[in-house]
């Protein structure tokens, strides 16, 4: 079987919330498994001496009609959190918890967190609010406490970003294909072509 | 009949060369006229101060693998010229120069020179290399130069920057539809779907 996919994304980024939602279903019409890793998009930007996209006036004016607009193209609900970036140091963590333990798992949970802050509009920065986000997955709330306090899930959000790095991540979302780069939700179309077996 | 879309590009600009190819098209099948603007790219940059994507390293390697990739999805030739950014001053004079005379002429030209830019490779810095590339609609090298001396023409190339960035433009190629922005050649396909009425 092929390799899977990296996908690199933050919980905290708009159009890695579009790329959270369609993924997996793209990557099994071609066979393929994707392997999820979170990383912090903030050290990532530093890492790369790139400005935050978001923290130029002009250029987060233009995401407040972009991003919108791209959730409708593609039949996904879309509403800014308050607070933007939000909050996902702990969702990050919990998802390199699960992932730990169940891939498949942490896929659920990170669907379940990004719907929650760019498809509703929510705060997912604590224990209880993630709990009511993931219910449905039978995460309580000490669950997710203990999870946050997981070194082994701090040691792979820093790992992951050394990953990035080194694949040439320059913003989320980020795939790498059998060794090609893809950036960007806009990407998934050329992502799905490639898979296809065109050149 | 509905206003005309609003299109800044710059003829130093990969992106900006698929849109130039394919924008008039995608329009005229939803009945719209296109306002061609070009702009200096660079100067967009300094007043929106946004670092140039290519000056990266991470970025001009990410972009050597998806610019190329990008054209053959929608079947363009692409050669990336050796000196990159190339030097494109005298085509804005001279877009603009034949703008005030023919904005049909105006399209066609920058048509030609950016496939002769992003498609075959070649240095078009020269009023002797536009008129090469040229040829086909009469333009001498005689006429070029002359037109590279329009001081009108240059006074336009400053205005169009004054405008982009009233705009809200932060890259190439950038449309405004009816009051809309869109950013990318990768927003084309938006841009459709825009104009067929959809939300």
């Amino acid at each position: 079987m092929a390799e899977p996919i990296k996908f690199y994304f933050d919980f905290n980024s708009t159009f890695s919330y579009i790329a959270i939602q369609r993924i997996d279903e793209l990557a099994a019409k071609h066979g393929r498994n994707v392997d999820w890793r979170a990383i912090s998009l903030g050290h990532l930007f530093q890492a790369q001496n790139i400005t935050p996209p978001p923290s130029l006036p002009a250029k987060f004016k233009y995401l407040s009609v972009d991003f919108p607009r791209s959730c409708a193209m593609v039949g996904l609900p879309c509403k800014m959190p308050a607070s933007f970036p939000p909050d996902v140091r702990l969702a990050r963590y919990v998802f390199w918890h699960l992932k730990a333990k169940d891939e498949g798992l942490s896929h659920r949970f990170s669907k379940l967190v990004s719907a929650a802050i760019f498809g509703r509009g929510e705060d997912m920065a604590t224990a209880a609010q993630l709990a009511q986000a993931c219910g449905s997955l039978g995460l309580t709330e000490a669950a997710i406490d203990a999870a946050g306090s997981d070194s082994a899930a701090k040691k792979a959000v820093v790992n992951a970003l050394d990953g990035a790095v080194a694949d040439g991540m320059i913003g989320a979302p980020f795939f790498v294909v059998d060794g090609e780069a893809f950036w960007g939700a806009d990407r998934l179309d050329q992502l799905d072509w490639r898979l296809s077996g065109k050149r």
